[in-house]
């Protein structure tokens, strides 16, 4: 790695995806030689499931994207790969959609502040009004619209596809955002919403997920990041927390028992998609951490 | 205390069930004093859901059950109680069911053996003849029927029946008994059966949920301990537990890890049994730790 | 219950502490049933260490405060107790002492703000100015006075001192504060001041503790909220978390992963604080949850 | 991969150390796709704390292992690698030394007798005969010599020693044998020893680490598996669990809580052992899951 030290270089991270075969490894690792990479951080999957395999490399190199592209696409085409190449760090553009609650939006804005996550965010929209100032506090643009019928349900998922676009939006976060998306707009957003609902799913699907989980008198309670389908809670998992309660609580402490389960769910998951670690595997997520 | 180090003494465990209302404790708490007693643990709850309350104290004191009855007749009448009296680590017996796997009654047996478990084992029924040798190795009686038909399984369950009268059987434990009980039975043993289910419910009920549990792509697997009802898989949960996984693990090392946290989550459930803290609150359990 | 409903009445927290002997849960909570009480929430513990008996009590009752304490006066005389009597829920007046690190400051105020815990916050103290945006945007006052040699340290604590007096605070939380307190502060604050320590003690006291872990290669790294006391990281643990760790983590990451323990650690400590949840046994707490 | 299918092929499990540069992933695997291996899983890792480059295999192949280190041999010698080859799935050839403890021997005979754990135990020595019927119930020959003196305990380590090269051990696992090896026995066991320490080092090195435990008031206690050095426990880390207590338990019971933990963490230990999992970087653990 010496011998790089004196060249300004880039720090790339590529995913590919390709029917399993032997050789891949080998080629894609020729490739990055080729480009004067060097491999910082590897990993790969074999999916038995589906006959794919996975593979997301960080790689450090004074190449620049054209060289980086030239040297990948032969590998490419001849593996019929599905391939991304982004730099290691890019803030994702991503827009929040919310409600009333604050406890998802502050742990997502303070932690992009922070620098602890690789995000911009250029709007938050929401369909109250109650986190106009914590949003305003960390400079971001904040619209709210009451949503009362079906019209102005409409009007703002309508605002939401023009926002994505205005933005160019590469992930929609939904930071406990209460209403149910049209099965148009989970289309429209397929692969790129992140949902966090407030259960261990596939247990407790649906609304109220607390008062059910009080009800069947479980023993811990948690939090599901998902993408987003048009099958409402059904979308492929991403993320997974739980955490021990007892016979004592009443579902409004669970609610707020519940809440850092959820934040910190939601801000790994949108971080792990910021990162480029997110891979799609059939209803499966390939997490590479 | 030091009044009563020179006096022989008893040291009982005492669980009251009644509807609330105030002045409970110090009606119990007085019934202990007349009984020359000492509250060395004590938990109560009271529940909003059913608006029960509901206590469980550890007592030492000279008194015999007689007097110690004596005592609390008149608290248990005046505010309708339901009471249990029982000696602190009198071991409860318990017949153990199994099938083929191994590993709970591994774990059940073990502890038994090593005092960390205050039940008595009479018996092993399974409907395999596997674990006999392992059985045999802890000095247990063990009996196997193989189930093929209705005939057998009924054959089978008229032994448990059996066996439950023959031994003065106080819980019936399933450590992975493969073959869902029958109506009759399950209500014959209602309260005092308890099964592990292979998955964190209420996700992934019936058979298979490893193999679910792959197909939903979860990130976090688990066990769930619970009472035996005629609603499958449906009975208060007493204990869970989860472990994390990635998208790695195929379904058959999914059930590889899983066995950790069913063993450990089914004897922490019978321990508590054993040990008077399971009280039920409806379709909930209250757990006195 | 029904009784009580249609009388106003307070909600009591009481707390007891005494040489343990038969008869106290009797007496207790005679005195209890004299004040027209009911308890809705109870918890004792005796110990084995120190021949105390502990005890804290929720209730409900029409009485006033002078009523409840005629009524424990005799109790609390007879048994020689240690008592504390308060209100559910009345929020704690609290100090909170930083540096530039802003995580748990955020958790703190915002957990604060959403009613999530009971304290009451009239003053941020700290080394730097960083964080006075984000302390102001919650409409808590913010003074920063830079240390940088011994008397600027001195006239920061004498700050500390004052401001505790003026605002008749109740408890000091270090929030990440990097500053060793002088042992004159620490006596003085003893048992109302929490701090925030970056490790899972009592491994890594002192500097660095993500540095040490890292070169220690431990797999787990965690977070300790306990008392300050003039023995550095010796005081009574409040409480701790930890988080999975691998080998590829660099200290900095390691700080980064560490910094959501450490919120959730001390938010839990101070909330338990505020709810008099804290006694202390000896160099022991118990947290009566 | 279907072009394999009709070959009989071999599951190897290859490790390489050595200097990081760039190409050594394009190397290895060129040296892979000229042994006809196919890559089913593989980890790497680049440590910035001594500048060398880990990497771990595991390849399907026809090739037989001269094949596969005639192919792997010029890249070993250019790169100056420490280089192991193995056959995935073969049992490693285990020494057990215990006391009287039987939790860890027990869990570490079962796995193994269930298929869980690849490795073979040719014998078990203790210094107390308790274990006698355990051990020899999974037809495992067990020796037992009572340490009470200087020459009894070299004695011991004599056969210890002894029994290592009859039986060629790869491992030696020290399930919860509560004698402190001597520093000639450690160095000559460098490595390829694991013990079992009953808390989360660095925490409570030493002996009664339970009662130190409760003494400190901590909230979680633990189990460390770590490589035998001849510094008392501070042999490189392999794995750490905790679980969470409470004030309430004294040190008898935290012994009997952490056992489940000591079992369940030394397992892990030596499963990851047995797989070629561990990796050494300095006093740091690389574990290859």
């Amino acid at each position: 790695m010496n011998s790089l030290a004196a060249v300004p270089h880039h720090h790339w991270v590529i995913s590919l995806v390709c029917p399993d075969q032997p050789g891949i490894v080998h080629a894609v690792s020729g490739a990055i030689v080729a480009a004067r990479g060097n491999i910082t951080e590897s990993q790969q999957f074999s999916s038995a499931d589906t006959g794919r395999f996975f593979i997301r490399l960080q790689v450090e190199s004074p190449a620049d994207r054209a060289e980086l592209e030239a040297a990948l696409a032969p590998v490419i085409a001849c593996y019929d790969m599905h391939a991304t190449i982004d730099v290691v760090g890019r803030p994702v553009r991503t827009l929040v959609l919310a409600s009333s609650a604050g406890h998802c939006v502050n742990d997502l804005l303070f932690r992009q502040h922070a620098g602890a996550l690789p995000v911009e965010i250029p709007l938050v929209l929401s369909n109250h009004s109650s986190l106009r100032d914590l949003v305003g506090f960390y400079g971001v643009p904040f619209e709210s619209y009451p949503i009362t019928d079906a019209a102005s349900k409409a009007a703002f998922e309508a605002r939401v596809i023009e926002a994505v676009e205005e933005h160019d939006i590469e992930l929609v976060v939904l930071a406990r955002y209460m209403r149910i998306l049209s099965p148009e707009l989970c289309e429209r957003l397929e692969g790129r919403a992140i949902n966090i609902h407030h259960s261990f799913l596939p247990g407790f699907k649906g609304a109220n997920p607390y008062k059910q989980a009080h009800a069947r008198g479980v023993k811990l309670i948690g939090a599901t990041a998902h993408f987003v389908t048009s099958d409402l809670d059904e979308g492929p998992i991403i993320e997974q927390n739980v955490v021990r309660v007892d016979h004592s609580r009443n579902p409004a402490e669970l609610v707020a028992i519940g809440q850092d389960e959820e934040s910190r769910t939601l801000s790994q998951a949108v971080k792990w998609f910021a990162e480029n670690r997110i891979l799609l595997d059939g209803a499966r997520t390939i997490i590479f951490q």
